[in-house]
């Protein structure tokens, strides 16, 4: 990984996936989609919906990565308090956003632009917003740190309108090998080729799949020709081993 | 939440969740059954295999809470590197541990416990071990700080060896009730039903179930009959919007 890797951190803010009671899938969306702009995930914290918390957490990182994403607490109930945290965060003021202001009220019907409903529109001052095509309320951005919701479908469907904010580096490509094998029989083999390949990242998984042990070996570079020739390499020792390779 | 609660914290240590191209269990997983037993996680870290970040992420964690729980890292390739960072973020000498080291001599046929595998039983010093009833290789501990695999099945059924080595406190149960309903036409009411019930931590999660929209609120706390009048607050507000309740 060259010095000019664009990184990003990820904070997961909500009590539901440290208690477990929610699996947390937001980190492998945006991940996955970061990695296509350009973007490596360097770190990712899950906290509570606790105000000193997400301050700490999103003033340590911010200083630290190129962008941080910000994922739950932006809703309407008691529990939400990531946007009065990060306007605490910045030093600025939490205030109404109006370009918020109006999406919401020509969202809802008449009438149905309640009191809840009016809190997910208060922002930091300066904020810029993530427009949300699935349910209206937008997220929205100060400096690099973006703020996305919770619920899985609706932060997928808001990647669209945040691209156009992020600049990224080259995609971030990958190659998967996956081998009959157990990991003690190739390791040191693939210490070798990692050594002579040290600004590939190349990372051993072991896998269960029919009962049956395996091993995947995954190939990740900005550079597909640096991907395409640490995998002749492995393919190499594969051969010698006589190591079946397998679809996964 | 009171101030004798348990504290642990997660270190879910693995290029391959950052990648986004393996969804995180563990962390549930480890949280379900640390609740169990009194513990409650208050942070979760996930950080790449890179020694300095395994160094700095253990050590501020580990003076921070009662406990610490990594996973990932301790297999025999070359991106196993938890063990070794582990030693020295403690000063301790990286080393063969002997009772490690004759369980996988006998767990393996002979010829079989190659140079790979021998990786698996080099620990800091006073490591103690935490049995591995799948796939022979333990994972150990040192003061708070427990380093588990990565493998989920292979953690989870290393759970019950390492459950005389902690000490919980009361488990911290919880109540879900799911209403069809969405999050902005009970706000104000949880607000006033938490602003009641200070000590008990009442989380509202929107849900899509069959199309329709929902919101399930969590109430979690270690004390059953808080719960049970906290459940009893909600319920009133609940009958009288004549919101329905809906199984989930």
């Amino acid at each position: 990984m060259n010095n000019k890797t664009i990184q990003a951190s990820i904070i997961i803010i909500g009590n539901e996936i440290l208690s477990g009671r929610t699996k947390d899938t937001n980190t492998s969306t945006l991940a996955i989609w970061l990695n296509s702009i350009g973007v490596k995930v360097s770190e990712v914290r899950v906290i509570p919906d606790i105000e000193e918390m997400i301050i700490n957490t999103v003033n340590s990182l911010r200083k630290k990565y190129d962008y941080v994403f910000t994922s739950g607490g932006i809703g309407p109930t008691h529990d939400d308090v990531t946007a009065s945290s990060i306007s605490k965060a910045f030093g600025k003021k939490y205030q109404i956003h109006k370009e918020a202001f109006k999406i919401l009220e020509s969202y809802y019907k008449p009438g149905e632009f309640n009191e809840g409903r009016q809190k997910m529109v208060w922002m930091p001052e300066d904020a810029k917003l993530i427009l949300n095509p699935t349910s209206g309320a937008p997220g929205f951005f100060i400096e690099n740190v973006f703020c996305l919701p919770g619920v899985p479908s609706i932060l997928n469907s808001m990647l669209g309108s945040l691209k156009n904010n992020i600049v990224g580096g080259e995609p971030i490509k990958s190659h998967t090998i996956s081998l009959k094998t157990v990991e003690s029989e190739i390791a040191n083999s693939l210490t070798k080729v990692q050594k002579a390949f040290s600004d590939v990242e190349i990372g051993s998984y072991p896998f269960f799949q029919a009962g049956k042990l395996g091993v995947s070996i995954v190939i990740r570079s900005e550079n597909q020709s640096k991907i395409d020739n640490c995998n002749s390499e492995i393919l190499k020792f594969v051969k010698e081993k006589k190591i079946e390779i397998v679809d996964r």
